[in-house]
């Protein structure tokens, strides 16, 4: 089953059930109006969903509307166009190792055990289409690509076995990073605020049967394919070099908190470590060509630069569709 | 005007007003049903819900209930149960400079003019006489007294002065710690996830003008009275020692990206110079007893102990209520 969100008529927006092949969508305010409350009564909303998934995939769902029209005309949000909780986690331990060889260090043994993770602010999520906004490119905008689960509520202490029950909805997310504040910004010791900006989530966001056999002990083994500027940047394959999984990264974001239903967990950037898989976000690639060339080539984003994050399937079809994003000025 | 939420229906509680003297409350479910929504709508709700404050002042409301009643039987939720960004500063850097002291560290200069700040998680705030929960003792379970604004938009960028403009509601807070994780996870570099609980607000907040000329210039002039076991613990000011304003806390969270109405805005754990007004944590006594008498001797909470967090007002009368909660093991 395929979700997704319309902009409006509340900041939690309109719930709608996608085609498989996001050419149709239909909302379906008799069920539930939103994401949100979907995911607060999921054992009884998900069969009626379900049933209406169905029917527009047999055709039958005669209210259904052009969902790539909206997706053009700007009119879809993100799936969870807010959510209490963002953590991410840093799954791909390549993506740390290059930061940190950059600056002739090591990674901590206990980052193999014990994952990295930050809280972000998740209050407005971009929609796929809506710009990348920042007040200066000296902040030094960047993406970052990454998977992300939506869960239901969770146990304080849940095992990662538990965390596995928990997992309502697969999507992908632009992690946007304002690179140049977050050397200042980590070195006072609380993590990212200013460092960290919106984030995007893909147009729809799936459960995880839609992932078929790619769906494996909490990992998506499908690649990101990440364009810059329309320009082919990485295509990382997010099953491959992946220290932890979704389940283990909700099990340790619920070790000391109960998760609410509605909460987003991220992998983190994916990274694998062939080089030739490229990278899904502009600093690795600047870290690599420090070591390798002795200075970074890559620039980070300026306004009008636009990015592309896309999975697809084996046979090649889009998931989730694609964030496409164009970064732009921010006016009050 | 003084605001509450009672549980349920749904997770966003249903929004009450109540009396000057926290005895009566209404619900307003003609105007809004959640105080989320009336933050999202505050320029047509508020002047609503003051009339309604106005009526219950004057004894007018018919369908007025008991609120301590309410409040004793655990029917109080925080009011505002759930929120999108928990974004807390550290206001007070005597309290920043007596942690740094015990570990022979001096506080970086810059320090005095970019505030320490980290996000938390804030989807499932306690009520105020909810318990604290824990599934370990050995967390080193530890309360933190705090002032928060609850805002309501914020542009990016917002400056100090703009900031002030958005804050719709003011509280108090108890930020629960969990000392002992908290070291190795700040040493990850990443800020706090497992080292915060769950946070508990005040039975009520208030709109700034309820604290007359206490409220100046984005702080907050009155003594946070914290009582630890039913023993005094402190009463630190929270006008004083404050190097940061909750302006400035909110405009340094705004700063690269927009804050969406609710979003709450802490000034972190209220800490005088003068050693006789106590503490509001606990660890700072720790600390300060560890460098004057060469070990701490204050326990973290265990459970069964007991916390309480009030502000009074001039003539002695509570502004928010008290914060009364309880240890206890969390059972799944």
């Amino acid at each position: 089953m395929k979700l997704a969100s319309l902009k409006g008529p509340g900041r939690d927006g309109t719930l709608c059930v996608v085609s498989r092949d996001l050419t149709r969508a239909v909302t379906v305010e008799g069920i539930v109006p939103t994401l949100q409350r979907a995911l607060e009564d999921w054992a009884r909303v998900e069969p009626k969903l379900r049933d209406v998934f169905e029917s527009i995939q047999g055709g039958h769902e005669r209210h259904a509307f052009d969902f790539q029209q909206a997706l053009s005309a700007g009119r879809v949000a993100a799936a969870l166009p807010r959510a209490y909780e963002w953590l991410d986690g840093s799954a791909y331990l390549t993506h740390v190792e290059r930061v940190r060889r950059a600056r002739n260090d090591k990674v901590p043994e206990s980052f193999y055990s014990d994952p990295l993770m930050y809280q972000g602010g998740a209050g407005a999520m971009m929609g796929a289409r809506d710009p990348i906004r920042a007040i200066s490119e000296d902040w030094g905008i960047d993406l970052e690509g990454e998977v992300v689960a939506v869960t239901g509520d969770v146990a304080m202490g849940a095992t990662p076995a538990e965390a596995s029950q928990a997992v309502r909805l697969v999507s992908i997310v632009n992690d946007v990073s304002f690179r140049r504040l977050i050397p200042a910004e980590l070195a006072k010791g609380f993590g990212f605020v200013n460092g960290k900006g919106a984030n995007a989530l893909a147009p729809v966001a799936v459960t995880p049967d839609e992932l078929g056999t790619a769906w494996d002990d909490g990992k998506v083994h499908f690649r990101l394919v990440v364009h810059v500027n329309g320009k082919w940047f990485g295509n990382p394959d997010a099953g491959m070099d992946a220290t932890f999984s979704l389940f283990d990264l909700i099990a340790h974001a619920a070790r000391t908190r109960e998760l609410k239903a509605g909460t987003l967990v991220g992998t983190g950037t994916i990274s694998n470590k062939d080089p030739a898989t490229g990278y899904a976000c502009l600093m690795e690639a600047r870290l690599v060509e420090q070591v390798e060339q002795g200075e970074a080539k890559t620039p980070f984003l300026k306004f009008g630069d636009t990015v592309k994050i896309e999975m697809f399937d084996h046979q090649g079809d889009t998931i989730f569709g694609a964030i496409e994003q164009r970064v732009e000025k921010y006016a009050k």
